[in-house]
């Protein structure tokens, strides 16, 4: 696998030609708006500079991922000789299903095509087209040239062998891609995610605690273990005797707040206005452009510094 | 406030009296058994020792924390004269009862006591107590001398000055309080841990994915962002507008993925069987007290780190 495709050049898409520029891929970008293309190449630019400032290009130069990136006119141009087409259009099903059955026939027969959507389940967008056994999702999180994880979702017709492909692919650049054994609403990311959310949304909306608190609960507290050690993994390291003790123990009270957790909420516009304020209290709207530079600063720099210590703990 | 004293000499209270000590208060120590005194002595020195060549103690000496600690051969003798008790007894509610009965007597008027009790609401020890407005839930994560969040949980009966000089007491310490308005079953903290760990066994119960991938999903991923920011804040920034804007385009998958999680199960002998047994081929049994100690270390060094990368991003 040689030739990489990336067809929708908004955030992801940037964030995605720099991950596999940084491998030693040739990547073609494409975007029906040529305007996306520039600005995902000063995108790739600009973040290529900072990683290397941070040592995180991995030995790279910012001139070499410049050099590894062309641009193409047409669809046709950016997949007609593709091993592989990472699709980040945007999240719209009608866009979604008219581009793969557009890229069908442009492909080589032997090429896969790997989706960015966080949400759409590959089988809504691959059903009726041609080459759909070699369709699939590839989600990763955003921005993924500092988020190594990838989850790859297969359609109920993705070959078993395409998922392997993807699989090795993602390793070869450094990602770290989870398998899921089939389509589910939201993935697992979104699904863990979800949970958090809606029991966030409910102790908030039940006056039991502020939205700041909650925010406080995970950086000052679970997200400190997290950070390193998964939920299963702190769970059996916080017993005498492994995952199964924890469990003998805690599991009746898991249950019971299972129990408190089983009323779907709609998050009410009363309910959004008030954690919309409480969040607009901690960073005015004009200043959330500078607060997202600050947490992507920040970020990169845990990343980094999470590398070298646990390279020296190991 | 000045006298400090701790009831209960296990893991958590070892590391409470680390913390109030660091803070520059007398701790005295109590527990029924003399060998637990001991052990969490010897549990402080060796602690302050690793913070201090870690700069984690605050400018303070080992020594001086040592200097700090005092042991009572009796409940009486530990309480009496203490303004503030940490109350770390074992997690069974006749305990606890006995114990609050017993201590009521003993300790001064103005005196309040807070509990370390993880599960248990305060109303279920405190309520035939005469001094129960005076008694409150102030749950530690373990170990508080390393993880900052407290929550703080006033049974119905408890005085709002009394969870205000909680509140306060703790940020004199170093740590980070989190304000309940009522009691919760779990509190804040288990009930998002809670909604994880039940979507994540029901993830696995299901075969969609391994609990690696679980775990993977985390620390590659979700992780990464939750060790600084929190669910909210990090929905905050991931769309233009905010907050609001994030819920407007997501709300309906995040219902969808409510509604798919309204089955509260039980983990089955034979899920938690599978599991466990997962755990063990990444750490096999006799090897899990040095993963522990190397989350322990880990955990340090990332707090450390944080610490150091916020105040040079400020």
């Amino acid at each position: 696998m040689k030739k990489i495709a990336l067809v929708g050049c908004g955030l992801v898409g940037g964030s995605w030609s720099l991950v596999f520029a940084r491998a030693g891929f040739s990547v073609t970008l494409y975007d029906p708006s040529p305007a996306s293309i520039d600005i995902a190449l000063q995108f790739v630019k600009k973040s290529s500079a900072a990683l290397a400032e941070m040592d995180l290009l991995r030995g790279q130069k910012p001139e070499d991922i410049a050099a590894r990136l062309k641009t193409a006119g047409s669809l046709e141009e950016a997949v007609h000789d593709a091993d592989y087409v990472q699709e980040s259009s945007p999240e719209r099903l009608p866009i979604k299903q008219a581009l793969y059955k557009e890229m069908a026939p442009l492909i080589k027969p032997d090429a896969m095509i790997g989706s960015s959507t966080s949400g759409l389940p590959p089988s809504s967008f691959t059903e009726d087209v041609p080459n759909r056994e070699r369709c699939m999702v590839v989600h990763p999180l955003n921005p993924p040239h500092l988020i190594p994880l990838v989850e790859l979702v297969p359609a109920p017709w993705t070959l078993p062998s395409i998922v392997d492909t993807a699989e090795a692919l993602m390793r070869q650049l450094g990602q770290v891609p989870i398998r899921l054994n089939r389509e589910v609403t939201g993935f697992i990311v979104n699904r863990l995610q979800g949970a958090i959310l809606n029991e966030a949304f409910r102790l908030v909306e039940d006056g039991v605690c502020s939205a700041a608190d909650i925010d406080a609960a995970m950086t000052e507290g679970l997200g400190l273990r997290w950070f390193f050690i998964g939920p299963f993994e702190n769970i059996d390291l916080n017993a005498q005797g492994g995952l199964a003790d924890y469990c003998a123990k805690l599991a009746p009270m898991n249950y019971a707040i299972a129990k408190e957790q089983v009323d779907p909420r709609k998050w009410t516009d009363v309910l959004l206005a008030d954690v919309h304020d409480q969040m607009r209290q901690r960073t005015p709207m004009e200043q959330l452009d500078k607060r997202k530079a600050w947490r992507d600063r920040c970020l990169a720099l845990f990343i980094r510094m999470k590398s070298n210590i646990l390279k020296e703990n190991s």
